[in-house]
């Protein structure tokens, strides 16, 4: 558990330790295109018949009642209840900072070109249930869909053995003001939403974590809806420097580790002392966790420290990494913040830990994970909108430019393109 | 060709004869899983096999040359130069207003959150070539990934049967200052970027339009990369009161129709004298045109005209197609843009073609097609960067919350994550 390499020189031996891969197998690929088929055909007897398969429940309302969700609430611990509330104001209050505006310019000779911001319509968002039933994925989602100014939201989450949906989410449910919540998961729900049946509506947009089936099924449905991105196995990365307190990073690498098996966490620092230091307590503490099992597989197969000789080189081995959650154990993190390229999320200092992030200080959860941070990007108020293009163009600037623009199209072989502008240069 | 429909009593007959299937036939699934597979395990060897099994050419060279470009540049043109040279301007322009800031805020107590924009690396625009050889595309692609910052630039487009690449995209990459251009094409392409080979640099996104093989390649590497969205069949709604010219509306629906015999056209109109005009001309017409062949494919596959009482419902029948291009040839069209929800770009009034949209303007030609603007978006500088989450907390606000957001994690059933809150807390 945890192996110790050092950088440059291993550099080879813990990328590959590190790699983690996201195929699909062809197993998994034909059950998803099976079920996605056949709910587009069948509709809700589908949606009931896969969900009895793989559930075994074959719920008797498509939707949570409004009783359930408020018996939910009026049952819930007042504590939780407030710490949700805040957390859903920071949430809130975070996105709106990303809110994007319409803009246009006047781009001379009574030219006007612009570009309009407009909510979509109609989301779902899915929130795994079961063991991993939670109720922050919820406020996560909901919270810039929100924001965005989406008219109809809807969440669905797979019910247990007896038809009920996790009382966390339904209270969290109820915080964020949402009460639609469908009682499905798997890729017979992503079908559901994607294609419509008689009692599941069509939407524009699918968004939130799921298990392979969830994330293949919405690879799948991806152009005939939209979709987040496709989520996998989740990691952090902990850069440290000999000020780092070794306990605080044992338990941030314990807290990802938990997640998953295959869940990553590696501490990148400059300090040999440090290095070995938190292998000995993450060594010492890993039996005293209740998710010990997980915690000690997940940093076996994909748990690592990494000595670098310099911070420089620590910001090097994170670059190529591209970790979904960074955090900055180190003297001064804002000096170092513009060496780090790629990153999901960056925790600057010893007290911001990844927890607060996950629940409470109010940027989204929903990274980009396994080195997709190179491309990816939070979940945010752009995945909830979508942009027009407005151009105005006038018969001067017409006059002034058509020959020109038409003899454009006359290169690329498009006649009518030409003789769309032309046209009206002979009426001008 | 081009039939009137009435609305709404023959809304159901008009969206049946407007639906256009996307899907993608097992037979090409099977053909562009096997090229994927085959360039990422065989690399280069794969990657000129397969172009020269599709385009009976096998390169000498993996990239235009300098001298290629050069030469290419010195002959074009003057006149397609400048104009390129404009063009490229008014889209660096128009794509310079879509930048988003970091931004960061106080949140109290020393708290400080925000989020950080930077470029993608490096991303590969694929574009097409052939008959289709579109320096346009090429110009659409590029500027905004320069305008968002992207160091590393990659072009790849087909070859013609004497190894060489369209001369006007190589004048059009002279003009854009790109001098990285592979000369490869198909869904082998789309594979060695996104895997990487021997000689072809694996990118971090890849976009630009493609036929169908291509496009299902990019949605295979999906999540390996990012791609920017599924191009599918081309469309154009044009809205037309009493004051609209028929011919007008005639060739911009010409214009659209000529791209390919899958393209729609779709008038709309609350004048049944309009739509009789309309009609009338475009049978007139259909044979004058270079095109006509494709032309009048597309318009009686996928041509209509639909007449309405009024301009309300005009905009109704719009918002269902959610078109890519949508024109308005009305009086005032300003006074309807609010009714208006979905469409990639809005042409307002006579002489806002969209042949002027797709050359010269400045905003960008390649659109959510196929009623995805629903959810989809125009290319922009957003596809070219992503965003990291910053939170820097403090020791007095982890004093504060701490024991809530620890008590959160316990809800969830993460001890590990709650733990390392709670050993905060203990140090303080």
């Amino acid at each position: 558990m945890l192996p110790i390499f050092s950088y440059p020189e291993e550099q080879s031996d813990f990328q590959r330790h590190l790699s983690r891969s996201v195929t699909f197998e062809p197993e998994v690929q034909r059950v998803v295109q099976d079920i996605l088929s056949d709910v587009a055909q069948r509709g809700d007897v589908a949606l009931l018949d896969y969900t009895e398969k793989f559930q075994g429940i074959r719920p008797e309302a498509f939707m949570v009642s409004q009783e359930e969700i408020e018996q939910a609430y009026l049952a819930a611990d007042r504590a939780f209840v407030v710490v949700l509330e805040e957390a859903y104001d920071n949430i809130t209050g975070f996105h709106r900072h990303e809110i994007d505006k319409s803009f246009f310019y006047e781009a001379g000779n009574r030219v006007i070109l612009g570009q309009r911001v407009t909510p979509i319509e109609r989301v779902m968002l899915y929130v795994p249930g079961g063991k991993a039933a939670y109720p922050s994925s919820l406020l996560m989602n909901v919270a810039p869909a929100q924001v965005a100014g989406v008219k109809e939201i809807f969440i669905t989450t797979p019910c247990d053995d007896n038809g009920n949906v996790s009382e966390h989410v339904l209270v969290a449910a109820k915080v964020a003001g949402i009460d639609t919540i469908y009682k499905f998961g798997g890729a017979q729900a992503v079908a559901a939403f994607a294609y419509g049946t008689e009692s599941v509506p069509k939407v524009d947009k699918i968004t939130g974590p799921g298990n392979k089936y969830v994330a293949l099924a919405k690879k799948e449905v991806f152009g005939h809806v939209s979709i987040d991105s496709i989520a996998g196995p989740s990691e952090v990365v902990v850069i440290a420097d000999r000020h780092a307190d070794p306990e605080f990073v044992v338990l941030d690498m314990f807290a990802q580790a938990e997640h998953d098996p295959d869940a990553a966490a590696v501490c990148i620092t400059d300090s040999a002392e440090l290095a070995e230091a938190v292998r000995l307590l993450a060594l010492e503490k890993v039996d005293t966790m209740v998710r010990s099992e997980v915690i000690r597989k997940a940093l076996t197969a994909n748990g690592a420290v990494v000595v670098v000789r310099d911070m420089a080189e620590a910001c090097e081995v994170s670059n190529m990494l591209a970790p979904e959650h960074l955090e900055l154990h180190v003297r001064n993190s804002w000096e170092i913040l513009s060496d780090l390229k790629h990153a999901g999320a960056i925790f600057m200092g010893d007290y911001s830990c990844e927890t607060i992030g996950d629940y409470y200080a109010g940027p989204n959860h929903t990274l980009p994970t396994n080195g997709t941070a190179r491309f990816f990007s939070p979940l945010s108020v752009r995945d909830f909108v979508k942009y027009s293009s407005i151009i105005s163009y006038s018969a001067q600037e017409l006059a002034r430019t058509g020959e020109r623009i038409a003899a454009f199209a006359d290169h690329e072989g498009l006649q009518a393109h030409a003789e769309a502008v032309r046209a009206r240069l002979r009426k001008l």
